[in-house]
């Protein structure tokens, strides 16, 4: 199935585009297996949320565009989920944010962090820390997933993750850090363990944090230190829980079949 | 990371080794990428119902049970994915009913096919039909996808399947066949489509279902009939989402971090 072979008129197009380019990513050697089926937690959730970014993401991107703007030593993580579906986009944040890009995988294989690095230099990406550079370890976990470099993760106060394992997420906040999450399971120990949580689809968060990042990055430090200090992720994560629950309660009301999402591919 | 290496009071110990388990039916060509993706998808829902067999689903194996007994030509049919997680009870099952086992894949191969009814023969199955006997079609399902077995699923009034495509649930409801389905996702085409849906992991819902048959075998048919006079589907289904709907909301009421499944591994 190719998406030349999908109409734009089906209803879950874009879900099955996307699972198109997780499984050419995984040809490509950039994906695991294990991020296959990742991924497809992260579709279930998505379509829980109805696929569009919803005000709790909206609320999380603006709170991690201000964080990252005001950060002393920002980092954006990369792992081979977030490689496959959103490459350019961070890319182009690390570019605005003068921030370097850290390959940091779950499953790590030099040869797969070599090729992730590879994509982003092909992107444009002018910082990218990947093998040779990851020589310290965050403390508390095994390794080699505990392997990051002095240059980036380290010493950075802000990290941006994506799709990042539960671990990690904690490990890096015991170490004083600010994480902002890109996670789309409102549940997940990583969405619970961040500082900021956008409940969203990487393909469309990211995006849309550049746009934001754009937008205040002319604004007084006040007012980011403002944006920051209204933030609560707890109410934000309380709110992404309540949406699909709501979501859940109408449609056993109306009837499933009402649902467009239900016309989902091979299930 | 192997089973060896998580340990069992690893509060997603099972989901981990089910994970685990699905990577490596993909090493064996039993599983393909798709399927890696689509069973991440039912651990979503997994864990959204408490990954725990739930009223609706104990309903639902009832009815399934009653169906099958009182079946002319009962077939279990299987894919990639039900192979990988549930091969010997749907022998035992196949076995119970005297019914053939019939091997029926989306992404369809001879290769993967005659893995899988190798599979099958070697923990037990008398009848599989497999490669050789698919010579017949499903009317309105493109070619690979359509081809069935004379001796199975064509001819058959009650088909079991798991995991199964949308598009052919439906092509198979056409026929005026009772189908019953196994699918976590209860939103799905499959799930809606289905006479009976059994929303539940195939690896908790196979096992109950080989024993209800069991206890229900000796009943008399009048009993049976009477099982499946009272069912209803829409009533099931509309279960499984309020199930969700209220666990949700209850979380996002108490605390996302009250929830021992929130732990969960790499997301």
């Amino acid at each position: 199935m190719t998406s030349k072979g999908i109409p734009r008129s089906h209803p879950r197009y874009w879900s099955l585009v996307l699972r198109e380019q997780l499984v050419e990513a995984w040809r490509h050697g950039i994906v695991v297996p294990e991020g296959l089926i990742a991924h497809g937690r992260g579709e279930c959730f998505d379509y829980l949320i109805g696929e569009e970014t919803q005000w709790f993401a909206r609320e999380a991107v603006r709170a991690a565009a201000a964080a990252l703007l005001l950060a002393q030593h920002p980092v954006v993580s990369v792992n081979g989920n977030a490689a496959a579906l959103a490459a350019e986009g961070l890319v182009r944040l690390a570019e605005l944010l003068d921030a370097p890009l850290e390959v940091n995988l779950f499953y790590r294989t030099e040869e797969r962090a070599r090729r992730i690095e590879k994509l982003l230099r092909s992107l444009g990406a002018r910082r990218v820390l990947g093998v040779e550079d990851a020589t310290a370890r965050i403390p508390g976990l095994p390794h080699p997933r505990g392997k990051v470099s002095p240059e980036g993760i380290l010493r950075a106060d802000v990290v941006l993750v994506a799709l990042e394992d539960g671990d990690r997420t904690e490990a890096l906040r015991r170490m004083g850090k600010t994480v902002i999450a890109i996670d789309l399971n409102p549940l997940s120990r990583t969405a619970r363990m961040a500082s900021i949580t956008i409940v969203d689809n990487i393909v469309r968060a990211v995006p849309l944090l550049v746009e934001t990042v754009r937008e205040l990055k002319t604004r007084p430090r006040g007012e980011l230190e403002e944006i920051l200090r209204n933030y609560d992720n707890d109410r934000v994560l309380a709110g992404a829980l309540r949406f699909i629950s709501e979501r859940l309660e109408r449609l056993a009301r109306e009837g499933v079949a009402m649902d467009p999402l239900a016309a989902n591919g091979p299930s």
